[in-house]
């Protein structure tokens, strides 16, 4: 099996302790080794670094013949329609060899409704 | 048990298809029929209705003796560290026969990283 990587991309912010959120969540997957995943990386649609290119070309760079694209976004807005599917789509031009698979956004995940119920009933325990 | 009610608490866009995205979500929620949560609601920060304290008031005339608040929120910023806690004290205040309690926000959920493998995992399978 071809060289499998996750990017988990995040809007970016001013603040660096939210774009240091997203890469200690990108940890928190590492972590968990999945066996369908060889690597896990971060990138940002823009206010922080890297950008979805560079981090799409960091994935290759690494060995990635094949990069799943988890946009990390609450609402299907411009960023998740057209932006990122638009620096997708010119990757995929340049990289004509390495498949890259989009998502469907965070908020609209079919996971999302009971992680939320899971988070619920942790507290009730507590 | 007393009444417990789950009021996810969005930040609110102009958009009023993200809005929209939010309440869609509390309907895949309340479709789950957790045994744990009697009843969801949604509520927003700001720029979408109800606010806050609305959702939580509205929470109470359905008759909630305990509310479970879940800040929607991707990153731990002023919005979840000062505001929400700021309207739940007030409303606490008025509310002394209500328990409110605030559940971590999303992007700090230790289901999250589980789910955005469930997520790679799917796109896999089609």
């Amino acid at each position: 099996m071809s060289p499998r990587h996750l990017l988990i991309v995040a809007h970016g912010s001013r603040r660096a302790a939210s774009n240091e959120e997203v890469r200690q969540l990108a940890e928190r997957v590492r972590e968990l080794r999945s066996p369908g995943i060889d690597h896990v990386e971060t990138a940002f649609l823009e206010l922080a670094e890297p950008d979805i290119s560079a981090g799409l070309a960091r994935c290759v760079a690494l060995g990635a013949r094949e990069i799943v694209l988890f946009p990390y976004f609450l609402a299907a807005g411009t960023h998740v329609v057209e932006d990122i599917p638009e620096v997708v789509a010119a990757f995929r031009a340049g990289h004509p060899h390495v498949a890259v698979r989009v998502t469907g956004h965070l908020g609209a995940s079919e996971v999302l409704p009971r992680a939320i119920l899971e988070v619920a009933a942790s507290l009730k325990a507590a």
